[in-house]
């Protein structure tokens, strides 16, 4: 056991395969993780009962030697921020319309702070992270689908109804295939691992690609790995569905800056491992499509230094969202902030998709 | 001559055709208004002479009763917002490289806020028109081109290097007609007036636009007015030509409220007057392609009250630049900052392009 004299907060981070509970200090050191496999617990009950339980043993270890800021959880899935509702978590079966909030605080006697994963990824990289030196950034986590989180000046943008971040859902192609929110086109159709593995299928399908169709046959759950695997192997076929996920990601990014002018993009989740097949293409795509980000990168005529966009993989791998989740209670609470809206605030019903 | 006892400021927009100096109280009456066409002043050093010449006679008018907050200037160019110097004005030929706020300055000897056009009808519409009741807005002006700005809580958001809000250079469709900024399908291709002109032109070129080819013939400099009339008489080319034009619209506006949440997004700038033409197909491409926007805007299963997502018409008309520019200076300084990097403060160059 590690002795700390910071104040720390526990970070939780539900995920589809582990619960992980963790202390962090205020320093972003880990002091210990605890993990369990989600598949043991089964039912939401008996993995909110080992979460708490594991919060209680951490906070009371580390309770004597400095204060608990508090308790973030990141969760996968559609949160209702006012009543601390979950309401779908793909990943999660049996979670829909779970008062997990309500439950977790039952159990814990005190306040705790529910946040979307991708969210809390985008303020572990924010922290700690790819964008520790900057106050904004927006992060894209390559998933089953494409997921996201915005930072602005320190604190997490959720927008009216907590839904804001989904650039997996920007159209980059009108015309696109069908995504499954009903839209052509969307950025997670064509950068998702779901549409790589899709488009591996489509193409040995069409008898475009023998390497890709055998690998197929040799594993019909085949992922979105193997297709990575054989790209940096110089199959052609592999290496074009990478390419043409890197172009939606830059055609996606392009808007972003055009629009938003941030000062550094993340790339994050399990799909940034494939960087090397996905990123030349990506940066080809943004350099053509947006002039903001040309402005903000070629040396300028007068040559004073200036301010660079900066498109990066994220750093803190599958620790992100623990990091992140554990920052929220350090925060004061002007910066953590989740109903942005003046209008009806007593009303707001907030969501955020699940980042996959 | 009005008499008033509230604190009021000085509001000026320089446009291509007139420069109009106001006076503005804090509670957005206009007291008074001088407008002079540009086209008599010829130079920039004329333009700035007229430009401080009405700002210190409203000055001395109005100090007598009210207290002055300050000097705000709307201007149409890529403004350098650290140094005040103009880097292009497309509509004003000759102000290249122009320092406008350091000679503004001089003249008056005392300090006035620059602001690009379009950010200032946003401040303007966000102040007294569409969005006077919501905290966030992002508004897109529709002129030869698209422009846009964004107000998050009630600051401009100028990004990294004062190049954000430019709704009009995000891709709609990739492999759409090639714009100034160098990418293809930009929205600004379609939803501009000079993108309708050009396609009415093609449309008639084509042999497929009879009525339209008549007007051409006609008036060789007809513009987007002339084919949103023939719209609205029932001309199908025309017609068509303002459907796709809502489409791009749409398209563009379904990625940002995914993205962005925001509560509310304006359309103004001449280009508005072509409502009724291009909204029927702009909200069915919103509809179609943001499963936010649904999610705020059709009924819950739980019937609860939600904020809805507005998508409407700006209101203010010509004036919002004018009460935009005005509201500036009246804005807490920390709400009206202009350098939101930390990084390299001293070093940043800012742009912004005009908005048309």
């Amino acid at each position: 056991m590690f002795a700390t004299m910071l104040p720390f907060a526990v970070g939780v981070d539900l995920g589809g395969t582990n619960l992980r509970v963790a202390v962090v200090d205020e320093q972003g050191h880990m002091l210990e993780k605890l993990i369990t496999p989600v598949a043991e617990l089964r039912t939401s009950e008996r993995v909110i009962a080992r979460m708490c339980d594991h919060i209680q043993q951490l906070r009371k270890r580390y309770e004597s030697t400095g204060r608990l800021h508090g308790i973030g959880v990141s969760i996968p899935g559609i949160i209702d921020l006012d009543t601390g509702v979950l309401r779908e978590c793909p990943n999660l079966p049996g979670w829909y319309d779970y008062p997990a909030r309500q439950e977790i605080e039952a159990r814990l006697g005190t306040r705790v702070i529910l946040e979307n994963d991708a969210n809390a990824a985008a303020m572990g990289e924010f922290w700690l992270g790819a964008a520790r030196e900057y106050d904004s950034t927006c992060m894209l986590t390559l998933g089953t689908g494409v997921g996201g989180g915005i930072i602005i000046k320190g604190a997490l943008w959720h927008g009216m109804t907590g839904m804001a971040g989904e650039p997996g859902h920007a159209t980059v192609d009108p015309t696109g295939p069908l995504c499954g929110c009903g839209n052509h086109g969307c950025l997670e159709q064509f950068s998702g691992a779901a549409a790589v593995v899709r488009s591996a299928r489509e193409a040995a399908a069409a008898g475009e690609a023998p390497t890709l169709q055998s690998a197929i046959e040799r594993d019909p759950h085949f992922t979105a790995r193997t297709v990575y695997e054989l790209a940096m192997k110089g199959d052609t076929p592999s290496q074009k569905i990478f390419e043409r996920s890197g172009r939606a990601l830059g055609t996606a990014i392009a808007s972003m800056i055009n629009m938003l002018n941030l000062p550094i993009y993340i790339i994050g989740g399990g799909g940034s491992g494939g960087w090397d097949a996905f990123a030349p293409s990506m940066f080809e795509e943004v350099e053509q499509r947006s002039f903001v980000y040309r402005a903000t990168t070629q040396p300028g005529a007068n040559q004073k230094a200036r301010p660079r966009t900066r498109i990066t993989r994220a750093m803190l791998g599958s620790d992100a969202g623990i990091f992140g989740a554990a920052r929220l209670p350090m925060l004061p609470e002007e910066v953590y902030e989740h109903s942005l809206h003046q209008g009806t605030p007593a009303a707001i019903t907030v969501f955020k998709e699940h980042s996959n």
